[in-house]
């Protein structure tokens, strides 16, 4: 019985993880449940999976998480809050395993905290990855800690890595399913919508990821994630756009053997693949590979999705040049959503941030959240 | 070093296992090679590559063979012949893995010695599998000897299975090119000539497998070579046609991941794998991922292909059925080649075969080369 800590369980990664605790639960338990702010999905949780601590964002939303369950009766929940109750929950000594689904950079210190603990993490935040790769992986080699990815293609480079050693690795393909706009003539591009933007062919998903894989800076973000995570160089991972989203990424060996993971296009595959490593359970999440017809591929588009030139200088660089591309796209996106910049304003954000971010690598949590808040500001400035 | 006795050294398969003998020469060397009729081949090779051991057909050619070394001053090799000749090369003490690529059953009898030698094989002749399969599964399991797949389906599955274990298997999903009659009306079946059948779009090879593409029996072959080599069911073994030979199989799993290898169409990457395996040597039998456009998949119509039925046929019921299909078809397409019966005999010849074949399982080599050869004289009996 593993017992989880879901860093982020009110999101959609949160939700698939428990419903795969729902169909497996002679093999999962619920330890631990970082909220966030949705105080209604938080106490239905809590209230369904008894965990032993909760934690909200803030104090408010704490007391009355509290209040509810008070009201119906439910007891035994200590309900915490803030950046130290997420830290609390992915420490929880009764918690053996950490699923980190907090988007953005919040559910940092609360992933570092666990590898600390020695916990294994999966690990559905890229920005984590890329905000603190190097930070990450390190404290995860000292402390023997798996970090397991649960990001499709992430995940499925993961199971393709298992053929091969290290040492015998070539390429890291990560597809991309090219987003809404990989066919629109690049004169378009700057009179984009949000809500053309919004729409992705293939994936439901929260709003700044969507219009992150309508730029490819999802990719982008991808391509660090994907250094970091396999200890590869930039110019060992390529990228190539397949519209289907059925090929969730491919490896390429030296001796010229590729190998390639197909599945349904659902994150609770992934999710229950890094919760059972390295076992596979027998799930209804099956692909029907007979009626499988066609695969496209092409090469990206470089000069249509910029973001994805901008992502491996970025990888090339490394430290703040990573976090600095994170967090501008988030403040861009953000704008762009707003009406305030076009879809290509988002790009040009990236660069003018970057083009003013030194060559450094942060070497605690705390300097990585610094240099982001700079990137941040540096964006905003930019943007009024 | 590995020292290689490689039988069937002048066909298609032998000769680029020297090949990659020759790119790697730190790794390989040659003990014995074990040559067939081809006396101007044998000759080269063995003046070559200088083998402890050489094997001829008859003693008629291991005497030429003898003369034309002596006349060219290449002192050192002791030829021999016939199968005590080929089980010589394949038992020899100085070869530390057998390559058998030996068509047909001709082969067998020294394989089976190999693996009773304790000697690792790297398997290119499917008929081996097919028609004793069950004894030889046995012996290698027995003398904890490793059977390599040299075929590309076979291989590619051997590879897919290392992210799984075996109880995780669902469906081994074989690809088949379709061969050059895939989309031909049924109704022209019947008036197929040699020379369309010998055209095969993506693999050049011998003339029976070419034929045996054509029908797909060759793949029902492979069907049953695959329930041998990984110890599954005829029911956990699929096929999908595609045509662009690119994906070499796949594995799917019960979690719903499905893995397929990728790879050129170019048999010195499944030798190099079985040479080396489980290490990766860097070749330079490159495939251009990022040339890659469409690829694509169809279920095999088991109208116009009854080979494939019959051979899902014969896999359930083993033993002599699965003789019987490999050595009726043999019999059938050499009549076809000669133009004695027409492609859709092919087929008809087969199933009449083993109807009249009794569900026995023979246990020793001797008593599957006696059913092979009754399969063999009532195939020829029905066709005169």
């Amino acid at each position: 019985m593993k017992r989880l800590a879901i860093l982020g369980s009110t999101g959609s990664i949160g939700q698939s993880t428990l419903s795969i605790v729902e169909q497996f639960p002679e093999r999962y338990a619920v330890a631990a449940l970082a909220c966030g702010r949705n105080l209604n999905e938080a106490f239905v949780q809590a209230a369904r999976w008894r965990p032993k601590v909760a934690s909200m964002a803030t104090e408010e939303l704490a007391d009355r998480l509290v209040a509810r369950l008070r009201d119906a009766g439910v007891t035994g929940i200590e309900v915490v809050h803030g950046t130290q109750g997420t830290v609390a929950c992915s420490t929880l000594p009764e918690a053996d395993f950490v699923v980190s689904a907090i988007v953005g950079v919040a559910g940092l210190e609360a992933t570092h905290a666990a590898i600390l603990a020695g916990k294994p993490v999966g690990l559905a935040n890229k920005e984590c990855m890329v905000a603190a790769g190097e930070i990450l992986t390190q404290a995860a080699h000292e402390h023997k800690v798996p970090i397991l990815p649960i990001d499709s293609e992430h995940n499925a480079v993961h199971q393709c890595l298992r053929v091969g050693t290290h040492a015998e690795i070539k390429t890291i393909w990560l597809t991309a399913s090219g987003g809404p706009f990989r066919q629109t003539p690049l004169e378009q591009f700057a009179s984009i919508t949000p809500e053309q933007a919004l729409k992705h062919p293939t994936w439901v998903m929260g709003r700044r990821i969507t219009i992150d894989s309508a730029t490819m800076l999802n990719k982008g973000l991808e391509i660090i994630e994907a250094c970091r995570l396999f200890d590869v160089r930039p110019s060992q991972v390529r990228v190539t756009v397949h519209p289907q989203s059925t090929v969730h990424s491919l490896v390429e060996y030296v001796d010229g053997s590729i190998l390639a993971q197909i599945s349904v296009t659902d994150m609770r595959l992934p999710i229950l693949y890094a919760l059972a490593y390295p076992e596979r359970p027998a799930s209804n999440l099956t692909f029907d590979l007979a009626a499988l017809r066609h695969l496209d591929f092409e090469e990206p588009d470089f000069e249509r999705f910029p973001c994805l030139r901008l992502a491996f200088e970025a990888a090339e660089k490394g430290g703040a040049h990573c976090i600095a591309l994170n967090a501008a796209d988030e403040v861009a996106v953000e704008a762009f959503l707003e009406r305030r910049i076009p879809f290509t304003g988002i790009p040009r954000t990236i660069e003018e941030v970057l083009a003013s971010t030194p060559e450094v690598h942060p070497a605690t949590i705390a300097e990585v959240l610094a240099t982001d808040q700079e990137a941040r500001q540096s964006a905003r400035a930019l943007l009024t």
